[in-house]
């Protein structure tokens, strides 16, 4: 071993002893009569100083010191004269007997400090270098943790991790999949799994019972922002369980989670929220709770004012941004700016101030009388100081909109507090959308996921849009954490679904024919869901940005630019696998 | 929850509860009064019992049960007349009360049994089905709990486990890489690992100091019996450490291991052998050392008797097999059959036959004297009533096939018991290999593995077949677990090493560059290993197979033939991927 402690782990109580520490150069200062280095590894930093009477080839050797380089230095361990309260070794530094360099290091092409002066795409290139940073070393130790809470806490309950293969069978339906190239059996393709749903659901008609896998998925999907082609899955499933069962353990295991890995507790159970109450009060499938401001529709009072706007309009909704009656004429036409993005689409925004002493100002002044205002910043909730914001249109799409200046106002107002948590289970999703381009219905969650029983008859009337799903998704300050359903086990029901899908019996036989055909032989009633964990870690984390807590990340063009991969291949390895090149146009 | 108890729980103190179960139909007896149905989930089977004056309901559902119905009873558990001792619920049976039929199931393909009638084939295709068996439920167990155990010891001993990604760069050298077409980089391709063996080098680099992952790795090899194209590594690396203290510490880990799962302990620290004394002793580099049978060179005895068989072999070596006097011709001919296979490759089998009474008899009595076999049978320990068995020829190939023939012995003497374990370190393997063929030395292990301090000397003489290397391999009962080595952190000794391996600095550039790049930044000293999960399962499993603790393992032909993949995909997703099919001859 070429240390005895860590650069983490000398105190006062250590004084007096002779030590081996090793670690990369964080920094030299010599001040002539003595130098002070910074030996740094991933449990710390510890003062290292060269003094004037130390041997030559000590002082040699510390005069050839730069940052990065890797050294063992043994020395005895003394108490410092001016303490450093901020450093966890503060107490003490290590008079260097012997400095032993082990590598020299080339100057890095950014510093490695908690926060460095390198751009993005330097520090993607050289991520060897940027994971050296402490902002990356606390992530990485938080997702192994993270991982490690996860498995104890499902292995207490009897959850079984079972290893999934990642070379299976590529399936038409669901996003795009990465295919790979079978040598053994020319012109076949291997698929990666896009989750192993299929394989959890097999397992569960293999009697498994309570599984779990942390897990790779892969999506070739075109990458938005914070999308990674490759990612990791926290995947569940049981059997013998209803909706109900799925949410009590799934919700002790967050809660577990919260206090074991963030010593957070919740007195409350978490909220349950149906998933048409979440669109109309927040206007999100994941709304973020952490903060009011709810909406309210005032479609009935908005009517019939001669405003031709709102009058054209089948859906008016507001909510009161608290205590903006404050905002100058210059934040509101930003505001009307961000929402008139075309990422938002809004037409406009309309405002009613209520400003400290009650009165009324708004944009609409000219078509509503103060007390019509009145009325609405009640509706609305809107107490004095507020300012309430209005938009208008199509319903869902209106709620949409609004929900995107929601969070927008209250990231200026500082709300989104991202060491505060609020948890909660949206529940009640649709069973179908409705689908306008090709006029069909489509399964909101997958075509396995079971109606809610006292919506089954809808099947019958025909109502499908307003049928229910056994679905749920966990949600934790505006991001969808996790969400899983119960399965469809019955046949019967299966077949209502796939008719409602606009399935053939032949159709469906012939896409989902394979697990249909497992189901055959004894398949219990069963459900699940997953978890993002590079979601879940960055929550924890308090990032946005799940690639902090990526070791090896890949950027929105899906390479990876310290690898530098993708890359070609050989002709040899293509002729292997009869495969030959199209040039793109 | 479809249950309130499972079908492994209920004793004699739950006796007047009224329970609901839930699970398969094993077995339905139809004694004409009663009817007596074993129900099974994966924790045990349980007796239900419906009675002459059971309700016409339940009655009739019983009668309509089949083999692996899914079902839920509700019922009351009373004392049994008569106790199945055999049976964990043996004590118990629960009345019927009410009978649920989930699901129907279609007669399965083969029966659900601890030994079941279906073949490999068969089971392979409806794995689902096989996966319901006690014994490979069983393994899936204990591949879960030895997963767990695995975290906990490394976990304890402050590795972090760190997701390395799968979707990485092709690199020419080792065995075939599985490619990824990639659609936004069009004509490029990731490779999948086959180890993360460059990424945990990089995490050393970047300071994580303690890592571990169990982490799928994949070839794209022809396959033999018993290889899968993706198979499940245990991977460590730490840096600031020498061979000892890896060594040191995955000893413990094994032992941890030995004894949480398999409650065995070892009194004594785990052997450890030269790589020259494995493969004199035992022919091989993972000697099964559960018996002993040890080899000697008798080449010196051997030569000078006018055998020309043995005059014109530069190497004569046998051993004794305890107890085998008694072998008759007929046998002694097997034996010579088995090593004259193409497989193994003798010429023929020589043997000494040691009576209990002492006198001796051999097949080259014509050459050699009483006393010249006698010296030959003390010189490999012949005890009365063994037989010596001795081939001869080029050195290195005449052990290997004289460890076949020691196995096939052990094997008949039934001394290779799967329940006894004879773990051990095999160190000192060469640095270098030299092949005959293209006329050059190979490392053996890989390029960046050390060589010992104490051989690098040899570089200056050029005595490179003579080097030994800090690798080491896990060994236990002729398999070999795991294996690793301390890395080469030191730039002029990496240029040594590929110099001897002939690369020119700019071939050695061109390929290892990217990772010599990154340890100009300051690589710490490191090393490392890595076992083979599915090899570890069977072994403490007592299977020969690991594909019986893989859940959805791939046949010979790298098929998984439950899902029939690899399948070919649609032309639409060829061209976005801008490949076309080679026609296969």
């Amino acid at each position: 071993m070429y240390r005895s402690n860590t650069c983490g782990e000398l105190r006062a109580t250590n004084v007096g002893q002779t030590v081996t520490l090793a670690g990369w150069v964080q920094k030299v200062r010599n001040l002539g009569a003595m130098t002070f280095i910074d030996l740094r590894d991933r449990y710390g930093i510890t003062q290292i100083v060269v003094e004037e009477h130390s041997d030559e080839a000590t002082k040699e050797a510390a005069s050839k010191l730069g940052r990065e380089c890797v050294v063992q230095v043994v020395g005895r361990v003394i108490e410092r004269e001016s303490k450093n309260a901020k450093m966890a070794t503060g107490d003490i530094e290590v008079v260097a007997e012997k400095i032993n360099i082990l590598n020299q290091a080339v100057i890095p092409p950014f510093t490695i400090e908690e926060n460095s002066d390198g751009g993005d795409d330097l520090r993607m290139k050289y991520r060897y270098l940027d994971l050296r940073r402490p902002p990356l070393q606390r992530n990485m130790i938080l997702r192994h943790k993270m991982a490690q809470e996860i498995r104890r806490f499902l292995d207490g309950e009897g959850f079984l991790e079972i290893e999934t293969p990642y070379l299976i069978k590529s399936t038409p339906e669901g996003a795009r999949d990465f295919v790979v190239p079978s040598r053994m059996n020319p012109n076949e393709f291997y698929a990666l799994p896009q989750s192993p749903q299929t394989l959890k659901q097999l397992l569960m008609v293999s009697g498994y019972d309570r599984y779990f896998q942390i897990v790779r998925c892969f999506r070739d999907e075109d990458l938005r922002a914070d999308r990674q082609p490759e990612f990791t899955q926290i995947d569940c499933e049981m059997s013998f369980v209803e909706q109900e069962d799925v949410l009590e353990i799934f919700e002790r295991w967050a809660r577990y989670m919260f206090k074991e890995v963030m010593n957070i507790e919740f007195n409350e159970p978490f909220k349950r929220m149906p998933w048409i109450e979440a669109m109309e009060k927040y206007g999100s499938d994941k709304p973020d709770v952490r903060f009011g401001m709810e909406f309210s529709d005032i479609t009935d009072l908005a009517h019939g004012h001669d405003f031709v706007v709102f009058d054209s309009a089948s859906y008016v909704v507001g909510f009161a941004a608290e205590g903006c009656a404050s905002y100058t004429r210059k934040q509101i036409d930003e505001l009307t700016e961000f929402v008139k993005r075309p990422q938002v689409g809004a037409k406009g925004l309309v405002w009613i101030r209520v400003d400290e002493a009650g009165a009324i100002k708004s944009s609409i002044d000219k078509f509503f009388s103060a007390d019509d205002l009145k009325a609405i910043a009640e509706r609305v909730g809107a107490k004095c100081g507020d300012m309430v914001f209005i938009l208008c249109g199509d319903k869902f799409k209106t709620l949409t909109q609004l929900c995107t200046l929601r969070l927008e106002v209250a990231e200026r107002l500082g709300l989104r507090d991202p060491k505060k948590f609020a948890p909660l289970w949206v529940v009640d999703f649709p069973m179908f959308e409705w689908d306008e381009e090709t006029q069909r219905f489509y399964a909101m969650h997958h075509p396995f996921t079971s109606p809610k029983p006292e919506d089954a008859h809808l099947f019958d009337t025909g109502e499908l849009g307003k049928m229910r799903a056994n679905a749920y998704d966990f949600v934790c300050n505006g991001t969808e954490i996790g969400g899983g359903s119960i399965r469809i086990h019955d046949a019967e029901l299966q077949a209502k679904v796939f008719n409602a899908l606009g399935f053939t019996p032949e159709a469906a036989e012939e896409q989902f024919g394979f697990l249909m055909n497992a189901f055959k032989y004894g398949a219990p009633p069963h459900g699940g869901l997953a978890f993002g964990f590079d979601r879940l870690c960055s929550l924890f984390g308090g990032s946005e940005s799940i690639r902090d807590y990526i070791a090896f990340p890949k950027n929105n063009a899906g390479r990876d630019v310290m690898l530098d991969g993708p890359s070609p291949v050989a002709q040899a390895q293509l002729d292997e696998l009869f495969l030959s090149l199209v040039k793109p146009e």
